[in-house]
This record gives C-alpha cells, sequence and structure tokens, in this order.
C-alpha cells in the first residue's frame, strides 16, 4: 500500500512516465509486476488474456492437464496493482520517432518508455508448408492441436480394418530432440503403454511406435553429455525410438521422410525450431537468423535507451559471449533488470548491465523420470523428477492452478489417468 | 467378473446379438452401461470422443470450469466393459430394412438391435439467421464460444472510449427463461459484480446489464409458481433485470428487439428452444413440432420393436399423458429401461412399459442460491443450493472430475475468482 499511495501523491503532482510492456509472457508479465513498485503508469498489452506457463504447455498437448491449468488471467493476476493497465490488443507497429504503438484496429498508444516481450514461434525453416501437417507448441490453441491429433490417431486406428494403414496410424513422429521434443514423445509414450492400454478392443494400443528424430549428435544438446545418455535411456525404457543424426528432408500428411528412411505416419509433430516476433523487425537494427533483437547490456536496443527487449525475442550473451537460451528464468530475470533500469533511468541514474543467474535446466522424460543440471549437480530419474514437480509448482502462477495442477499429477500417478482426454475442433474435416 | 465369464462362454457357443447404442449422452451411456451386464456385443456410436455432463455445461461457458472436468472419455468409462466397444463416428443414415447404420465415410455396421440416443441441438424457430449472433448451449464448443463472447465483451469495453458503445459491450441479453437461461443470467451477473469487479481501470464492470427475456409469463414455467417467483428475486438480487412476457423479435449483432423495446448489446446468448437430432426423421415415423419421435410404451418405435428412442429425441408420455421433460434423469431411466426390455426380448420373455420414476429438479442461480422441487418439498436459497451441489456433484462421471470440481466450487465460494477465465478461439476476426 506504501508504494502505492506514493504512485498517487506523485501522479497528482506531475505526469508519470508511460512504460508500454508488449507480450504477457514471462518476460512482459515480470517486468510489468517489478513496474508496478513504482510510481509509474504501466501499460501491459497482449493478444490474449491470460499468461501461459509455457513450460506444460506439453502436458496439454498430451491430455494431462487442462489449459485453464495452466494459464491465468493478466488482469486477475495484475488485480491489485492499480497503476497497471492490461489490455487486450495487437501490436501491428511501432513508430519509434513518435514513440507510440499502432494496434490492430489502428488505435494509438504513445509511452515513455517501451519494453518488447513478445516471444518467438516456431520455425519451419525453409519449408512453411509442413506447418499444415506438423503443428508446433507454442500457444494453448497449438497445444489443443496436437491433442486432437494424438488423441484422434487412436480412435482412427480402431476403426481401420487394414493393418498398414493402422500401423501408419499408430505411428508418431516427434521432430526435434530438445525439451520440448523429449518431454512430448515421453508423454505420448506413456498415453500408449498406459492410458489408453486397455481402452481399444480391435488392437493393441502397445503397438504404437514413438520415433524421435534429432538432426544433432544427441538429445537435449544444451545439456552435459551424460543427461543426454540418461534421457536416452529414459525414453527407451518407454519405449520410443530415439533417431540422432538424422532430420526431415519432407513431411506429409501420411509420411515423414529423412534421409535415411521413410515412415508412414499420420502424426507428425513439431519441435525443432523457433523464430521470434516479426515486431522485432521494426526497431532499426539487424536481427540475427532466427529474428531475435541484439540488446546492448542494459538489453535496450542501440539508438534507443528508452526501447528495450526480452525474453526469446531478445539476442542476449553472457559476458562470456556465450548466448542466452530460450528459457523461462532467463526471461524473468531479464523482465526484472528492465523494470530497475527503468526506475534508475527515471531517477536519473545510471543504467547497470544485465546478467543472468544460471540455477541449472531441467527436463522431464514421462512418468518419475527427468534429467536436471544444477550448475555441478547432475541429477537423473526419480530425483530429478522430484525437483523438477517442485520447481514447476513453485513457479505456477496462482494458487488455484498449483493445487489444481498437484491434484491432477497426483491422480494421474495412481491411475496413469489423464485428465483431458477431449477430442475438440472439427475431427471429419480433417481425418486422414 | 461372473457376468463377462458368462459373456465369453456364450460368445463361445452361438452369436451374440449386436446392440448398437447411437450417442453417448446420459442416455445412450446409461443403456450402454446397462446392456453391458448381459451376454450382448455393445456398440457406442458418438461423434465426440467423451461423455459430456451438460447440467454444468453453463459452468464452462461462464468460466467457473474447464472442459475436461465435465467430459470423461466414453473409453475410460466403458473400459472394464470387455463386450462394449467404442466408435468415434458420425451416424448419417439408418437402413432399417437391412438394420444397419451408415457413417460419415460410407462404412456400414449391422445390428439386431438400434438404441437412438442423438438427443437435440438449440432452434432458432423460424430465424436460422440467429445462430450467426447469439449463440445457444448444447456441445462444448458452444460453451466456449460463449465464453470468448462474455469475456471478450468486458476486455473490449476497457479499450472503448465512447460512453454508449462501451454501455452495448457492457449489456448482456438472454433469451429464453427456462433453467439454462436463469443459470446463464445468474452467472454473467456474478462474474460482472464480483470476479471482474476490480479488474478494469477504464470503467466499473458493476455497470453491467443483464437481461433476461422469457416469453412466457413467468421464469422456469415447468416449475410451481412460487419457486419462479423465488428465482426472480434471486436473479434481481444479483443485479439481473427479468422481462417476462417479452420475447425477440429481431436479434442482429449490435441490438436485440423485441415486442416492447430496443436494446443495443453485443452479446445475446440464447437458450429458448430446442430441436430433435435430425436422425429421427428416418424412422419412418412422424415426428414432433421439436422434430422428437412418438416412442410406444416399451420405448420402440411403432413398426420396428427392434429400434428404441430414448432421452431428448424421443417424445414420451407419463401414463397420465404428460410430456416428460428432456432432462438427465429421463434419459438415464429410459436407458436402463432399454437395456432390460432388450435382454428381455432375446430371452424371450415379455417387454416392460417404462415408467418414469420423478425424483424432482433444481435449477442454480449464482452463488449460493437455487430451487428445487422435490416432490412436494419446495426448497429455495442456500439449502437448495446445497442440494444442487450435492446432487450434482454425485452424478458427476469419474473419481478425478468430482475432486476436481468440489475443488473448483470452493475455490470460488471464497474467492469469487473463477477458474478458467480465458478466452481462446480467433477474437479479432469476431469483433464487433
Amino acid at each position: 500500500m506504501r508504494t502505492q499511495e506514493y504512485a498517487r501523491s506523485v501522479f497528482n503532482q506531475r505526469p508519470v512516465p508511460t512504460v508500454m510492456v508488449v507480450g504477457g509472457g514471462f518476460g512482459g508479465l515480470y517486468a510489468a509486476r517489478a513496474l508496478a513498485r513504482h510510481p509509474l503508469r504501466v501499460v501491459l498489452i497482449d493478444r490474449v488474456n491470460y499468461h501461459l506457463f509455457q513450460p506444460l504447455l506439453y502436458q496439454v498437448a498430451t491430455a494431462a492437464l487442462s489449459p485453464g491449468e495452466i494459464a491465468e488471467p493478466l488482469r486477475a493476476i495484475l488485480r491489485k496493482n492499480r497503476n497497471v493497465e492490461v489490455l487486450l490488443g495487437d501490436v501491428t507497429a511501432i513508430d519509434r520517432e513518435a514513440r507510440c504503438v499502432k494496434l490492430e484496429d489502428g488505435a494509438e498508444l504513445t509511452y515513455d518508455f517501451l519494453v518488447l516481450a513478445t516471444g518467438a514461434r516456431h520455425s519451419y525453416f525453409a519449408h512453411p508448408e509442413w506447418e499444415a501437417v506438423a503443428p508446433g507448441l507454442k500457444s494453448l490453441a497449438d497445444a489443443l492441436e496436437m491433442r486432437r491429433r494424438i488423441l484422434l490417431a487412436f480412435e482412427l486406428a480402431e476403426r481401420e480394418r487394414d493393418q498398414t494403414r493402422r500401423q501408419a496410424l499408430l505411428t508418431f513422429v516427434v521432430i526435434g530432440g530438445g525439451p520440448t521434443g523429449v518431454e512430448l514423445a515421453g508423454a505420448i509414450a506413456e498415453i500408449a503403454r498406459h492410458t489408453v492400454s486397455r481402452d481399444f478392443r480391435n488392437y493393441d494400443p502397445r503397438q504404437a511406435r514413438i520415433i524421435l528424430f534429432e538432426r544433432g549428435e544427441r538429445v537435449l544438446e544444451q545439456y552435459p553429455p551424460d543427461l543426454s545418455a540418461s534421457a536416452v535411456r529414459a525414453l527407451e525404457r518407454l519405449g520410443v525410438e530415439v533417431h540422432t543424426g538424422e532430420s526431415a528432408t519432407e513431411v506429409t500428411a501420411d509420411c515423414v521422410r529423412t534421409e535415411r528412411e521413410v515412415i508412414p505416419t499420420h502424426t507428425a509433430l513439431w519441435a525443432a525450431g523457433v523464430l521470434a516476433s516479426p515486431l522485432g523487425r521494426q526497431l532499426g537494427v539487424e536481427v540475427d537468423r532466427s529474428g531475435r533483437v541484439p540488446v546492448q547490456p542494459d538489453l535496450s536496443v542501440a539508438g534507443h535507451p528508452e526501447i528495450f527487449v526480452i525474453g526469446d525475442l531478445a539476442s542476449s550473451r553472457q559476458p562470456n559471449g556465450k548466448m542466452l537460451p530460450g528459457i523461462a528464468p532467463v526471461a524473468i530475470q531479464q523482465g526484472n533488470a528492465v523494470a530497475a533500469n527503468i526506475w534508475r533511468a527515471v531517477q536519473g541514474q545510471p543504467r547497470r548491465p544485465f546478467h543472468y543467474f544460471d540455477r541449472g535446466s531441467m527436463a522431464t522424460i514421462g512418468r518419475a523420470a527427468a534429467v536436471a543440471e544444477i550448475r555441478a549437480l547432475h541429477l537423473t530419474g526419480f530425483l530429478a523428477w522430484i525437483a523438477w514437480l517442485v520447481v514447476h509448482i513453485f513457479f505456477l502462477i496462482g494458487f488455484e492452478n498449483r493445487m489444481l495442477v498437484i491434484f491432477q499429477w497426483a491422480w494421474s500417478y495412481v491411475s496413469y489417468e489423464r485428465g483431458a482426454r477431449l477430442i475438440t475442433g472439427p475431427w471429419r474435416a480433417e481425418k486422414c
């Protein structure tokens, strides 16, 4: 309350600077929350009305959690921050000279400081036509589309009498062996081996093949080699076939072709590449191959000290020259750092360079298995999985969501059941 | 297990009759479960892969519950009934002579007995064009569309500077004063008065108008007059304007016109009429005005003792000549009765006429208020609400769903929060 009273008194004395934050992901939300503590006017704009807890998105795609459990309305999160205004809107252009952003309906909103945190989509490199046949996983809509395809394949297999066509329906190909690909492949294997294992009368779901392609030498290549090897062992125990050094050369509605083989499948899932939000191209600086905006040590854009870029949209390096990965902890710390620098700038103090504090990273592989790298400590198996659970529950926004997710996970653990096995959307139009 | 062993032994001796159940709502699901106890081959076909607990659908439409919490996969429910086969399919035609149904892809499935339980959709009477501007509430997709429109109206009001246009965005019109209309109007009023009351910076959500139109003399007209009056008082306490004896004469994207007034609104919701599934027209008997199929006392169709119609698709009368209402308890009892009659027919025993046992009915009006008629007992207010909670939790299928719904309700009760306040789907295309 004290800060807000201070804000009010300042508001009454002179116009307060407006900080516009575009994007309500980890970077934007944490920036807005940190900015709200200062006597500033904060406007948070997003195309959706919720903050999405993206690390658990694969659990929606694999029917374990419902969308509402990993998403929380931005308004509800920021309700008590009376100096924060949340707007549902789509920023289509940035006018750096006039210091304003344009929305999809032509409305113009001016800012004193701009924080751009619009993230990234998946990229199909030179093959945009693959998007229609191999969906990626960045939004809730993406996750529901993946869920629809995975569950529908099992349903159509029940009606299919031809053995070859049925096996194609029961073949799932995940392209890309990063954390998302590993988590997806593990979760699909669990669905086939456990969740639906006794649900069909005309075939045994355990005959499903789950194949993970990684073009590099090993999966989870941002992790140390011993953790990659441990992840492969965990995936293979679940029945996932891990093919490294192999990448998709053609993806169609009924097959995936690589340098070495042709896999008949109707369910290809994309976890291979990302491309940053197109807004980054409007800042007058050259973006990198993935569309990311190079930033100064204080996370501002060269030539525009009032514009900051954070999260997956930023191309930011540690002092040792290593590129920061596109993960939630980086975005969160950048959001907080930017808020501090803006407040310093308002007060006329010098800005500070951003330093990422690496607390470690982790990925999960199905039930009761994970890998975690916490500085020199490498965890695998059950212990890593417990660590993963605790961290993800802890960072989940909203008490209600935490309780629901804990309950769903506990129930899934004892029952092998998945709480959101719904096929929604038009299945007839999309039949293979 | 004993029944199943018996079934297996009978299966091995001679071909068992095939009972085809079309539709996995209350009627079809309970019929399939009851049939599964006998040595019969049961095939349950539905267009979706889940059983929907329709009495709580309005809670999804008003962001209180997630779709996964009121839907359970048909396969999971019937997993242990090894003589039941669940098929995802859309029955497009019935060949009564050949005793087979045709699916959307041309596949033909033969039956010895057919149970038709495909329910009803909402009806716009002579105005099919109203469907695009005033969605009804029968499926999960309908509920998500309503939720999107309700939440989006509040969001767009935050961006609207014109006072008149903002008030139109903040006006919600519910057409039809049956249980669904009453429940919807009460829930929207709660959202405006409590859930989002402190979430907007540019207007006070409590200025929202919620108007309920009922063409008849009173709301909840299937209930006794004292309960209708009590429902109106509860609605008015929440701020809902109840207009009886007034019906929509025109519904467009920006207004609802009645015999007496014109209400500028962008959010009209339809809860006024139902039309039975078109499959009922393929049975060779004349359907009633709502498309319902008249049935014999044993629930079979005249001239076709092997075809049964139950639930909202059936036009069935009690011995006193009163038409049975389209509610879950009727469908459930009919499902069980049909299963018993089919088993009697297989054994060569005479069939029994269906008698509905009326345990009462109830509707809820927002937080801590409801009306219930249990034979001579009329309950209102908190007591009726508790009865409503207990009955709805008890009949919800699946232990996991029951726990999740209890938790969500308890949490909403203490926090006034709603667990699924997500706008999903393309909002830009649909902007007012």
